[in-house]
């Protein structure tokens, strides 16, 4: 960080900080230019740190200089592939998550699954535990919609992934559920990240409306640092005045979080744009801009289902959406210079 | 709600949708306009609701009309007092809550209890378990700050409020603070708010940086709806592109939030203003808008203490700012006409 | 518009509204619900009627229902080619312009329009005066920028585009410039609007950072409903808290405005993204977005231009980009099924 | 200007920084640290300047410390009070402007400056060539409305004060109105700014939706840098997600922009609330809040005013407003120590 301080300040102010940061044991420099006073000081130091420097007589400014992740960025490494066995892989090639918003019944989720897996979809997301804004919407149902999501991903050798909202459900989730979902609402849910950070089994992690790539990052780092290093992100976008759309994803933010960091990015064009007419081509963007997948909703009859019908693909869309998907992911391996 | 289709699509659309919605037993009416089918829909629609229909072949827009929210709302109750024994209340006069932003040690703490106490303040706040967006920043003494908070409290005869960021928490609060605080980062921690709801503890709910009037709301209902009608408000910000403060206070949404709920709402200058200087004033403001109370943070030292610092205030200007809170509450009081 | 009052107001309110609906000659509708009472008015209303009708006593809410552009809309016209003679079209294939960010002097521009032209590009943009958001950076050559944009662009058979800022320099442009810029600033300028929509030559029409899809249609309007039908759209992102680029362009706006209108529509990945590493990949999703064209800037050596440099791309980089879209667009267009 | 590169990049790259700095006669300093190489460069730099550094191979970031402008900050004066003649200034004092959004006609003016003068009002507002959104929208009396609105606030010894939107407007206005206002949508018109200036005449500058704070000084600057000093700032909020007004102020950027600049501010507190409901209390709270006065519009049946009567105070409403302010700001004056 720079602390900047005003020239014409009190000279006992300067001594303060330094003696504070001397006291602290961190290195810096004093540099006095025209207007102010700089005082660069080496070493990663957290926002707790920064805001105490802010707070002293004399400060202007605190800058900050380098970046408060470690783990999560690619001076880490370089690329996270995420194995899930059997061929199934995160961070290679192009992956599909498909699959309804809610797991509805077994009968409706079996009938969504065959028509995944026989189109070659290997992971099958669904909602069993729902966060909903209101607690008078349909909220899942719970443990059962644990175990039919279970039962059909394994009857079609498929993988599942399902969203956690509950620190009680660890257990559970880890008996019968492939890939931990931590929703765009619980991604400062410090408690639950600490929790799955401590687990084996992958996180795929949403970005929350409000977080900059720097907070989003932060919460896979909460992840890594407690020992999991299998996370999966998934950007779906942001709160703006922009109602167009749920939220608003921006159309950089594939290639500028994929230079950050080495772990597989996933595009989320269900929740973030909301409107099935849009979802195709949303979904082309992703693989052109790099991104290493997309989770999109589908369901044979969206105005039936319980939740969210609006943004869920039915069977002729997501059809060509994937066919359009693995043409153009050729296309672009095989002709692409860069 | 009401359901919009453009004049010219199908018939069999149109008996399409009358039939779904007989089918739901809900009750409808068609509207012949110039341009467009208008359906409007009686009864109180969740999300969910909408989002089918907004699915159904045909249907250009839905129009919600209703307010998904019912105990929050002021149609349920006109004035919620809560009321914290020996004389404390919220909800009646103007309430101002304090301590540090961590607890960082019973000596520490102590020198602020005693300071407040000394100038009759009766609700002490400190950070416990804190909510950090980084894994290395300081993460709260955790129990043993609980426990300082109790005993500090205790010892002069004041009200502790804490946050709580992990339901597996619940017994210890219960048996230690006064009052639950659900974070900003935790409002739509819904697995929390279910379990909080269940408590007989009030809860000082804190509205997210991302979240509208009515999602506030709503996560007000999610507490009322499992029981726990003792919930107190609080407003701090949405995050928005102004970085001037840490989060922007809509100079408006006190009048407006007190104008739908019958809650007690306060304000929180210190985590959305962000900056000691800036923090009396905006307290002042508080007091003319209507606001139930405010909450705000004290350091003997502000430089020193382990977490945000720029944001506390030090005594001399509590001091101030406190003397100057009391004569404007009794000024408005007296001599305002509405 | 549907007037929305509640059911417990005063009968003579909604006498009130209803005299004051026939005495505007508005033909509308009313209808009893369980808690609101609608009142559905038939035709065209603009924003200020609306404001009118909320004003009135009993009124809880004014929902709109129809879009209150009417020429820039799709039931307007389906498809708009604007066409600069000699072959050159926008709103037909895949358009792109390019060109320094401001014009620096003869020689400079020169050899941007020589690589330009050689590579095919025709249409040459340059800024000439400068909307700068501090007074004290450069404000571009002027006149004598005009002048020189012609006479470049003339000399390698290209088409000029630059950035009008005055109603003044009309006359200057009509003479020298063959399509009028109007950047986001002036998108609200309605002044300078009215006056270019009583002009001739097409109007590149800049998205505002705080305009809504709504806001943007309707400066369009204000163009064509003075005449001029020549409007290219271009979308260049809103502001939001995520300052990782200068600002955030809606991934799936694109296909949004291209259902609403039937205007060409391009974006500008320089301004919106700011930041050449992540250009071309942007420029990418354009193609898969639907958009008509892009523009960006070029530069042979952006760390010497007078503005901008970081969003400007060098030589190669432009040549890299340039041959993967035209591989691209090309590849969508013959393999994709919709 | 900080220049920081990380540390391991090539030599040539640091020279050829440091190169390009020195042709430049920039004043600079090499700093090593752990991971990174800090070159600050002394004096005012303008973002243009920033942008080209950020362009240069090897430069990981460019940050900026000083503020890029100069007259409207508090180091070039302290205080600036606009005096209007006949003892009406602004900066000095609370100061209310007040009339109806659009002139509708010499009867409904005078009505309303009779009304507003018999309180004590002494600057009289009013629309005439009105900014619409939409180009069906009424647009003001133009030309008409300007002589209506100056002999009806001569009748009444006011001072005048209307929207500018057109360069070409200028000698109209400065014929007949007292006070140019410049409209949010119009803050980065600069032509405009640049033109009134060189006039004698004080403007109302009226903060952009999007503008920062320091876009906001730097739009006060035009002004002041082409001579005119009598620029009065208006806060009308920014663009935000939250949509329970029509536009969001922050409530602490009153007392920010004032500890920023010596230039008065008002608060327009019905464009930016947009709801006549909580006009009165966020005018109080403006004053708290250390403002220099408010903008309000005022109309005797605002359901029948011909633009946003939603946000118009009828009289009552205003004479009770207006009692309270008077009452508020003169017990602020004795009783407040700060």
């Amino acid at each position: 960080m720079i602390i900047v301080v005003k020239k014409d300040i009190n000279e006992e102010f300067i001594e303060n900080i330094k003696s504070t940061l001397s006291a602290n044991g961190m290195s810096f420099d004093v540099l006095n230019g025209e207007r102010y006073i700089l005082i660069p000081v080496a070493g990663d130091l957290t926002t707790s740190d920064i805001g105490r420097f802010k707070a002293m007589p004399g400060v202007d400014r605190v800058v900050k200089i380098s970046t408060p992740y470690v783990m999560a960025s690619k001076s880490y490494r370089l690329k996270t592939v995420v194995d899930l066995g059997d061929g199934i892989k995160i961070g290679e090639g192009f992956t599909m998550i498909s699959g309804p918003c809610s797991v509805d019944s077994e009968a409706s989720l079996d009938k969504i699954a065959a028509f995944l897996s026989g189109r070659g979809i290997r992971i099958l997301r669904g909602g069993t535990f729902k966060m909903r804004t209101s607690p008078y919407s349909f909220q899942g149902l719970g443990e059962e919609g644990v175990k039919i999501l279970h039962d059909t991903a394994k009857r079609y050798n498929m993988r599942s992934v399902s969203e956690i909202t509950d620190v009680r459900h660890i257990d559970l989730f880890e008996k019968y559920i492939d890939i931990f979902q931590v929703g765009a609402r619980n991604m400062t849910n410090f408690a639950l990240l600490k929790e799955l950070g401590r687990c084996k089994k992958p996180v795929l992690l949403k970005r929350s409306v409000s977080a900059s790539i720097e907070d989003f990052m932060l919460s896979a780092e909460y992840l890594m640092n407690e020992g999991n290093e299998n996370v999966i992100l998934c950007e779906r976008g942001i709160q703006t005045f922009d109602d167009s759309t749920r939220s608003t994803v921006n159309i950089a933010s594939i290639p500028i979080i994929k230079s950050l960091t080495h772990l597989p990015l996933l595009l989320d064009p269900s929740h973030s744009v909301g409107n099935f007419h849009y979802i195709p081509q949303v979904a082309n963007a992703a693989v052109v801009l790099g991104a290493d997948g997309v989770m999109v909703e589908t369901h044979y009859n969206p105005a039936y289902a319980l939740s969210d019908g609006f943004q869920s693909l039915n069977f002729n869309s997501f059809e060509r959406m994937h066919e359009n998907i693995k043409k153009l992911y050729e296309f672009m391996r095989e002709s692409f210079t860069y």
